[in-house]
């Protein structure tokens, strides 16, 4: 015992003395060669005249942070900012609700911007345009489109999205509001049975709003089809709420208080059956209900499919509000002395706590763009892998936002808690974009369930120390290493998962699918996890495509933040990679050396840091920066 | 090869069949002899009647949360409630700020009760009796006591704190007010001589402040003598600013609206010879200056010792937060299905995500407890121990609030984002927690310094896989065997950094204390994780001694809460300890295993699971619950 015990005191020392030399993950060359327009053009890659024209817009001094107002004032400016912004006119198109369906990346570019400056204003955008608005493009027919977009395009019809209900977040094929088709009169009448059977959360409903798209139950003649939407008039052209129609505001909220939540009661309100948006399902006047659909579910899955925008939208929001903080922050750092003439940019603990956060906004911007593409720009869009994306970014994304904004926060100290600094407000009105829009539990186990429903699943090895990459004694680590340790570890949760699985279901009792159901249950933390190791196994292989296929001063950038996104999400799970194997002791050690080496190269040297030409690259304007710290610190409350 | 991964696949299919069997780390007979009352009476130790008395007193209506506000109309209502407070009679004695002196405990019961109602009160009151009544107390002298201290306790006097500056946050001793002795006048003449030197963050001067306690540094007959405190009025009775005094409102933060924070300007502000708080320094007419305590250096100890109280009122708070949102949060997850009949609080995820901060909330409150004992109850304190405890638990304890508050938040879905439901708005408040009364980064370097500097550490021993405790393949994981590797854990990253500091002070170049203060920066991402490793152990160290002193029914529920606490701490680190040998690979497995069984011990059962009996011991009255979810979440909007 003794002799081992000298043995491994031994080996500590040897390794010790190996990891004087810490791997190498950032070549000072490629620092040097980065170009932050070009990266811009790498990152911000869709309709620049459009992005440039809603900026310019933003300029109106309607769009200046008002941190004074109370809620009902604060709701006023952000309907009234929203009525600007529809009469605006981009270039002569205007914005129009429309190109959801004609040109969605126009769409999508467009409500982006406004979340640059107001997290309330770009939601309450979203809510009437992308969900409300968007359901009526994607789930209803011409005389729907006729009839409300151009009076959703001017806001003369502020519309809601009833799909939740008090009871009934995340599993929206329990709901239970009932629509019944009447058959004599040619109408459905909605119904909420009971108070768990409320719309509750409803964006807009609290004040505004004047139409709803209401997911409901359909019964006809008699036999339940499954949720449909029902366009439902909430309140009258002068704002007075429709008969039938009762309204609870939901009040003030912990942020985001520019939108006007809130919940709503139908008591046998009548609509006429056109009222039903009727592309996948339709009822005809005598009662007979047809859908090219066959079952339930896939019609449900159908009636769903229209929040992949939203979600997309969300995760893209949560990555902007990355950028901004993240700039905000290091401009800060880097002029900010605390301690004599040291800069708190240049203590280790600031660099580790800012710039993995850098390098993970640029692999899940990378990642959005990607989505974009596979959603926006495919003849025929791959449904699952927009599926997995949408879900999977979304999740990871608006998690990573909770960490980021929460870094910047605490390490601009007490001037990330004004709100004049913009970042203590973006975290306090974003704080629901991890539950909203899909709850992230439960997109990165549809993630999960995606992975281990695929065929392929049932071919993977698990990885263990065979495929070990040593990190311990090498003087560089590349990013196809990195990559191939994140792919790894994917697969030995995806591999442990799906023994479990498949153990339970074989298992002596016999018990099938809902053992392997069940087993998925017992093993949700493994489930979440994979979520997160397919995310970041995804975004640095795009990294990596983009690292190839771009110019040398975009590819020098995108290498840079791939070697530290590669090696701080390892970091980040670095128990389950000693666990199973895939590194040991002594790779650890090196690890933290190598990150810790890399962050300094990034983020030292005060305004000619390596960081701030990357935070150049997002190309925030300087008047939605608009944090006095980001400019000149010294000069707060004299000139600022 | 080929033999050798055979091998391995073998060994992990055999440690597999072993990890079926979970380890137990909670036994479920101590689960059911869990009494919340006496836990109740272990928990919250001083001034029952007192604690009483204020949550009683907190029922009147003015203290009825009320989001609505604008800005103004906020901080307007802080004060009519702090007005309410000192006008309060408590059972006799009311609320003295002489108690810092006299009743420590009592002083900071009193101030405790505050922030279950609304911390921008708490702060506020914290800001006047705490920062500026407490120095007044401990630096001043009978005449400042008798002049001031009644009229702090009317709040005829609103005090201030005017230590932070625009340049100089964590670093005090920089700061760059001055104070001239005027001998010929027998006056000081204090003067902010750049805007970097202005007082920032100064609570309550935006407003309503009418005096300050004013850090400067002072100079006598052209000798600088440091820092010392002066008594400066900024505002006259009617409450016009004093001549020479300017005073810029910071406005709106992401939080903490109640409080009116500005930022100070004085222009040679005149202030007689009696402003100076004189206990520690003197000057006298002549203007000689004296001193009992020799260096500079030694008096400025004196001057800031003082933060303590407020440090200790800030990491109750914290987890006095941690409890009422746990609470929160767990009672809603008892209630509320998701996916048919399955409550949320059923899920491992749910279970995961909120029990282990439950665990945690109770060791810190247990370590707030002893600090406290330290701190007010000793004869002679031990100064060091009270440093690294109040430094520590206050940084441990306001970032587990901020992990606590945000898995509470995302648990509750949207329901966490509505104000009426609490969390949020205490979320949002908090956040400036974990950077004010000392940056909580610095504060674990405070620690981390503490316990390099202990000649004991020199003698200290690495661990390492010699030290393993092997937790796969046992039935049982002790508590013992916990605190053991926590502890094991702490000496592992103290002898890394000595070794460092000492290899580095002693090497060729021979640069000594330098070189050693190089390495300390050099490896800052170690000194944060030794300052929780100590705060860990320290607190499971504390968890058992209550579970060994106290009555059966209160024993059960510390020893059960330091199972899994010990248990998720280690997992928290679990990287470190597999890196260093503590645990192996199986090991890890079967930690999982035993958190994942545990959770489930302590989280089923919807309304009858163990953990909100655990919440019940918080004794939190239900009018400061407050949350319609914490009651029942189906009224929501109908009669909640």
């Amino acid at each position: 015992m003794e002799g081992n015990r000298r043995l491994e005191v031994l080996e500590r020392q040897l390794c010790g003395a190996q990891l004087a030399e810490a791997p190498e993950l950032i070549d000072d060359a490629a620092l040097s060669a980065i170009c932050p327009k070009q990266l811009q053009a790498l990152l911000v890659h869709d309709n620049p005249e459009l992005r440039s024209a809603v900026f310019e817009f933003l300029k109106d001094d309607i769009f200046k942070p008002n941190h004074y107002l109370s809620l009902m004032e604060f709701r006023e400016l952000t309907l009234q900012r929203l009525q600007r912004f529809v009469a605006a006119d981009f270039g002569g198109r205007g914005f129009d609700v429309r190109d959801y369906m004609n040109d969605p990346r126009r769409f999508m570019a467009g409500l982006e911007c406004l979340s640059f400056c107001d997290y309330s204003m770009a939601i309450k955008a979203g809510v009437h345009f992308t969900l409300c608005g968007g359901t009526i493009c994607k789930l209803g027919t011409a005389k729907h489109h006729n009839a409300l977009l151009p009076k959703l395009n001017t806001l003369e019809l502020p519309g809601c999205f009833g799909m939740t209900e008090l009871g009934h977040g995340s599993n929206v094929m329990g709901i239970e509001t009932t629509a019944v088709y009447d058959a004599p009169r040619g109408e459905f009448v909605i119904t909420t049975p009971s108070n768990e059977a409320s719309k509750y959360w409803i964006g807009g409903s609290g004040q505004h709003g004047k139409i709803c798209a209401v997911f409901a139950q359909l019964t006809v003649g008699g036999v339940w089809q499954g949720p449909h939407v029902f366009m439902v008039r909430i309140r009258d052209d002068s704002g007075r709420l429709m008969p039938g129609v009762r309204i609870k505001d939901h009040g003030p909220k912990m942020g985001l208080n520019g939108v006007d939540n809130g919940q709503i009661w139908f008591d046998s309100v009548r609509v006429p059956r056109d009222a039903m948006l009727d592309r996948y399902a339709s009822v005809d006047a005598a009662g007979t209900y047809s859908s090219p659909i066959p079952t339930v579910s896939a019609r449900f899955g159908t009636m769903v499919g229209g929040l992949t925008t939203g979600r997309i939208l969300i995760g893209q929001g949560a990555v902007t509000a990355c950028m901004i903080a993240t700039t905000i922050a290091l401009r800060y750092a880097s002029q900010r002395p605390q301690f004599g003439d040291k800069l708190i940019g240049d203590y280790l603990t600031h660099q580790r706590r800012l710039l993995p956060g850098l390098a993970t906004t640029y692999a899940l911007q990378l990642g959005m763009k990607q989505l974009k593409v596979a959603a926006f720009d495919a003849a025929k869009p791959d449904a699952k892998l927009v599926h997995v994306l949408s879900s999977g970014l979304k999740a990871a994304a608006t998690w990573n936002r909770v960490e980021v904004l929460q870094q910047c926060r605490e390490c601009c100290g007490g001037m990330g808690f004004l709100a004049a600094n913009k970042i203590g407000p973006m975290k306090t009105d974003m704080d629901v974009d991890v539950t909203f829009e899909g709850d992230n539990t439960v997109m990165m186990q549809q993630v999960a369930r995606a992975l281990l429903d695929d065929p392929a699943t049932a071919r993977l090895n698990a990885p263990g120390s065979w495929d070990r990459v040593a990190l311990a004694g090498t003087p560089h680590v590349s990013a196809g290493q990195l990559h191939s340790l994140l792919q790894a570890h994917e697969r030995s949760l995806l591999c442990q998962l799906r023994d479990a699985m498949a153990s339970a279901s074989s298992g002596k009792g016999g018990k099938g699918a809902a053992a392997a159901a069940a087993a998925f249950e017992e093993n949700l933390d493994l489930v979440v996890q994979l979520g997160w190791a397919h995310v970041d196994a995804r975004c640095m292989g795009y990294m990596l495509d983009e690292a190839r296929a771009a110019p040398g001063g975009a590819a020098a950038g995108v290498s840079v933040l791939a070697q530290l996104y590669g090696a701080t999400r390892i970091e980040a799970r670095l128990a389950r990679y000693l666990q199973v194997g895939l590194l040991n002791g002594a790779d650890a050690a090196a690890l933290r050396l190598a990150v810790n080496k890399a962050c300094r190269q990034l983020g030292s040297g005060g305004p000619a840091a390596p960081a701030l030409k990357l935070c150049d690259a997002f190309g925030i304007p300087e008047h939605l920066l608009a944090a006095p710290i980001a400019k000149n610190w010294r000069e707060m409350g004299q000139t600022l």
